[in-house]
């Protein structure tokens, strides 16, 4: 059995200590072992700083871009192995692993477009400069400045490639080295990828590092110039935010924690409206893909009460010629979750949402003899206000169709009471319901997604997230920000004001 | 004796409890006291939240700029008033008042004249939008909204009236109300100042509170909407942060703590330069403004080690001619520090020092019978590696000088042993000296200030905080950011992408 190797100081190394197995989902065949400890990852944090760091800081911008492009040229060109293992470690469907695999390719693309329309320079300039004085002599001007020390991300499970691919362009655009860490459950592809990273000769040495096993005592390590970037459980991000010595030196966490995305039906759309079945559609993918495990995928489906019988019958029959088996089979369009534990946790949740809604297709028994297989599931509220379907997140296929009374104020109100999310949708062609309810839901989200026959048939529907877009949420779903163009090198960079006579101060803002 | 009050829900109230006495610290004479609790500080965040913050979400940011310009009126008409409590309760010199008030007074008119630009709406828009797909059907804009909270402010007790009024003019900008607790030790001015903006009926009912009391349980009744900015010393900054409510609930924190900022002397500077006599003068006012209690005040003296001599006899000999004592007498130059408690402090701060270095002028030693007096004190370093002179903070009139060999990378690497601040000073006309330190200080500061033959007597000095230019710093500073014109509305805004056909996205973004 293959045993999982961190590339940590410059080394391959496997390990010790307790040993975790990993397995195909579909077939709880394993694939490979994995050892959790054992590594000196205060030596990974120096390593990265002073070797990486110097060696990205001496580039520029366009030159970082570059280094991007070719990282991603790179992965394309394994992008068949990589579809591969990742249907077979992540129980995934060819669809479902072109959306990880082509996600990482394609950001880390994007990232090498945007960096090299920024100049010849080592970091961003960030606005206008100001005079401060009666004269010019007194000039003010900010930029942002890669910041001295280590991104740390601590990936989540459900997306291995794209996951690492997002993160690291943000952090090595801005100048900064990277530690991924890989979510346990799916590191065989993340290992993988990590071996083209280092093999591809792209980055510098230093640049990159990667850790199959346990978090360990890493985040002990590190000061006030790294940056922490977790993707995961609201637990677990809690978790992070919390360690005794991120706290004490004021260290940067950026947090992106799961959430209960809403999908809201607007009064006025009818079953004839091609919004009507772009809603549906939306939905079914969302549930459907990646068996249900996205951050943004939908968990409360608000529906007019009206409407509510329709639409659960509507998802229901969709969701019934959705195949669900091993995803080695081409015709099966949803596979397992991504663990045993996963399954646990999913079939406990829906149980969970029984408390206030009945299963309308679907439900916690088990399907399949093997494998970590959960049926897809509907659930409709039977009391709309149960906490349970505001705060509970079923991380698999599953979502609950949430009647509402079809007023603006009840939709915004409802989805609000998430706590927090990543993203909303909202399907409907009335000006003023969009502008009341995005107006109400937005300080709550990260991110709207709008629906009408405008857009139908050509968007990405709201559970993609797409690099130009900001991804992140506040509150329930961690407070953090990635993404959005160039916004996401923010993390990794000190804003600096500089004052002084302004030739002085503009010289250096243009590098000059 | 008069008994301060709380401004909250609406209700002047003077609280119960334990009570403080606040003093004259130049005569130690009783002004006020105040009671620490006995609040419904749950109460105080609901109203705030309800009340002030949809007021304030209904008005555009022309209409808030207009509030925030006739707030800063309104207490310019009471300037001479506030500068005789600033004196009083602050042990403030005339000078020292006026650069507390009328910082405050300027503040708030610098952001109602940026808030007049920016439009008849109530958020900000944040960069330009970008196609998403094949065409403009799949659309993609970011906002900053308003956050639906309440922006608990914690002021420090060194500027009652500018922090206060910083804090509130970003806020209140953004679109969210504010509580601002006052330092205890000043909180005579900060009363007053409340009864002020209370009085003057230019906020809308809810948008402003005042505590002059403590904190008590205020941080666990916040959610995720609300926002804490801390301004005060790194211990109290990493409670603030450790609370297990604001960790739970991913609530952003804002902290600016002080720093052990430095100014460094080029190599190149003669005592011919017209820098060298800036650099000496900026020095002087740093240390003995406000008797050093400022969080932007130099406390390290970087200077070439064949001009320390120089440099610490000429400070030695300015510092000699400030008059210290109580500041109702105008000839003072310098008054004692806020408190008994301060004075401690400093004194106690000096003698750590003294185990790396050596006192030139001044010392720990009581020069007064009355009031909280310490001499201005100078220090030399024997040691400049010395752990203590890069990482004790003496709140007070101290500064150490540190000999240097005068190179770039030393004085860099000096610099940054602070850990991170809010600013450093450089003086030189080099210009290759000059960005070599700037580029390797800049990730380790908020804000540099470049001192040259160019700007001398063109700039204000390195300790004044401008609103046009943003003030925090990462690690020891607390890794905050505020003001910097209209980034400092960020911590009050969620960012929010929304995606969709351009013209309903478009058309939300600019407020049709």
């Amino acid at each position: 059995m293959q045993t999982l190797e961190s590339f940590v100081a410059g080394r391959w190394a496997a390990g010790s200590g307790d040993r975790v197995v990993l397995d195909n989902p579909s077939t709880e065949e394993p694939l490979a072992e994995v050892a959790r400890g054992g590594l000196d990852l205060g030596e990974a944090v120096a390593w990265g700083r002073d070797v990486g760091g110097a060696a990205l800081r001496a580039m520029t911008l366009v030159e970082r871009a570059g280094m991007l492009g070719a990282l991603s040229k790179a992965l394309r060109e394994h992008r068949e192995e990589l579809l591969d293992l990742s249907q077979q470690n992540g129980g995934n469907t060819r669809g479902d692993a072109k959306f990880d695999v082509d996600g990482a390719i394609g950001t880390l693309a994007a990232y090498g477009a945007w960096g090299k329309a920024c100049g010849e320079r080592g970091w961003l300039v960030d606005g206008e400069g100001v005079q401060l004085g009666r004269t010019p002599r007194f000039w003010g001007e900010h930029l942002r400045v890669p910041k001295v020390g280590l991104a740390v991300h601590v990936n989540a499970f459900n997306f291995p490639a794209w996951g690492m691919g997002e993160k690291m362009a943000c952090a090595l655009l801005a100048g900064v080295p990277v530690l991924e860490k890989a979510g346990t459950a799916s590191a065989v592809l993340a290992w993988r990828l990590a071996q083209l990273v280092v093999g591809s000769g792209v980055l510098p040495e230093g640049a990159f590092q990667f850790l199959a096993g346990s978090v360990g005592d890493l985040l002990d390590h590190l000061g006030p110039q790294d940056v922490v970037a977790f993707t995961g459980s609201a637990d677990t991000g809690r978790k992070v935010r919390g360690n005794a010595n991120l706290i004490a030196h004021n260290v940067r966490v950026n947090i992106e924690a799961d959430s209960i995305n809403a999908a809201i039906l607007g009064p006025d759309v009818g079953d004839e409206d091609e919004v009507w079945n772009e809603f549906l559609g939306n939905v079914v993918v969302d549930m459907t893909q990646k068996a249900g495990q996205k951050c943004t995928a939908v968990r409360r489906v608000l529906v007019p009460a009206d409407r509510a019988d329709a639409v659960a019958e509507e998802l229901a029959a969709r969701l019934a010629d959705i195949r669900v088996g091993d995803v080695a089979d081409g015709q099966v369009r949803m596979g397992p979750v991504a663990s045993r534990a996963q399954l646990a946790d999913v079939r406990a949740g829906i149980a969970g949402l029984q408390a206030a809604a009945d299963v309308v297709c679907g439900g916690p028994a088990p399907i399949a003899d093997k494998g970590w297989f959960v049926a897809p599931t509907l659930l409709r509220a039977r009391d709309p206000e149960a906490a349970v379907l505001h705060e509970r997140e079923v991380f698999g296929p599953c979502a609950t169709v949430v009647p509402y009374e079809g007023g603006a104020a009840e939709a915004v109100r409802l989805t609000n009471r998430g706590g927090g999310s990543l993203v909303a949708s909202l399907y409907s062609n009335d000006r003023g319901f969009v502008t009341e309810v995005v107006t109400g839901i937005a300080p709550w989200h990260g991110r709207v997604w709008i629906g009408s026959e405008k857009s139908a048939g050509q968007t990405l529907g709201p559970g993609a997230v797409l690099p130009a877009s900001v991804h992140g949420g506040p509150g329930r779903a961690g407070g953090g920000e990635e993404l959005g163009g160039l916004r996401g090198l923010e993390p990794y960079t000190q804003r600096v004001a500089r004052q002084g006579d302004k030739g002085r101060v503009s010289r250096f803002t243009s590098g000059e």
